[in-house]
């Protein structure tokens, strides 16, 4: 009897091998000229393969990213809380701050937000499935400074988190200003400035 | 003898028509479904005027985009300044929002943040001749604000702007949130915290 090969191995190695190449041309080439066609020859798969599993370049895009966003350490691990908010946070924004630098990593990201821009249905499911989970990590450190007296008890967090992570948002998007190590720490200094209880003086 | 249509007239008549399209179907279908051939058709022209004036789809949409700038109150005029910057930035941001939650407005915008967030020269050429001037006039008044020591002296205004707008671009071009006058009031509020003297309460 002749062995056949295992049809689910196959997809799910057709699969990855997709993705691989949707995220390395999305780097090497960037978004605009990014086309199902070159991912296909890339993954070494025909277009109608993709095409069956996707709808669309944003829903291959989409998966791209979230298969990455799986394999890092961001969606498991809650934000460090050393009891010292500045320090843990300035580490969280130099961190991002350099992920943000790496073209490797920001192109997936930027061609992500152009489609979730442009389809509030993709811009949902993005929320739901990874910006939320996320947010909601780094509500909870927020909310331990809160308890210790170093943040307003009744700072509004999503405005908090809007406050924190917009300025880099922009200023990675627009390209309109360097991503630094001490930009980081200056976003943080603000917006510790900003959420800090009445009273209180740093 | 014949008259002869004026070349020059008949050519503005064209380039006017064709920003109009331009803007009116972006604001009907949106970006994403947004094509050339549409755009000739509702002007009244062929695809090769349109090709002959702009090499994309992208340059199309910036100039539109400055068209309707041009035609605003926006590009010539100064902030507000009574000399309360509470009152002021209250204004300018909730105009702000109300346009940012106007489809004909937005519409376009979001088009050419889409383009911009993947043309760096065209993001380079936005800058200079839409954002960097606008960015000017808002910085004179917080100059004047910090005259007044109602803002830090030593404050970094490109980071006090980014600070100021940014949220409200993120949650404006991601859709994450409602954009309201009382949004509007609460940036305002939040921004003077992070950006008034040191020692000084509000």
């Amino acid at each position: 009897m002749v062995k056949q090969p295992n049809p689910t191995r196959r997809s799910e190695r057709s699969r990855q091998a997709i993705l691989t190449a949707a995220r390395e041309l999305i780097s090497e080439v960037g978004y605009a000229k990014l086309t199902i066609e070159a991912i296909a020859a890339r993954a070494g798969v025909g277009k109608q393969t993709i095409y069956r599993w996707w709808s669309s370049k944003g829903a291959v895009i989409f998966d791209a990213f979230l298969a990455l966003s799986e394999t890092g350490p961001e969606l498991s691990t809650a934000l460090p809380d050393t009891g010292d908010v500045e320090t843990d946070l300035k580490a969280v924004m130099r961190a991002t701050v350099a992920e943000f630098a790496d073209p490797a990593f920001e192109g997936p990201i930027r061609a992500l937000n152009t489609e979730i821009i442009n389809d509030p249905a993709l811009a949902a499911q993005y929320r739901e499935k990874l910006a939320d989970p996320l947010d909601e990590a780094k509500k909870t450190r927020l909310r331990s400074a809160q308890r210790a007296g170093q943040l307003a008890a009744d700072a509004d967090l999503d405005l908090a988190l809007e406050l924190l992570y917009a300025p880099l948002y922009q200023r990675w998007l627009l390209r309109s200003g360097p991503l630094t190590p001490q930009y980081a720490d200056t976003l943080v200094d603000v917006f510790l400035k900003a959420m800090r209880p009445e009273g209180r003086r740093s």
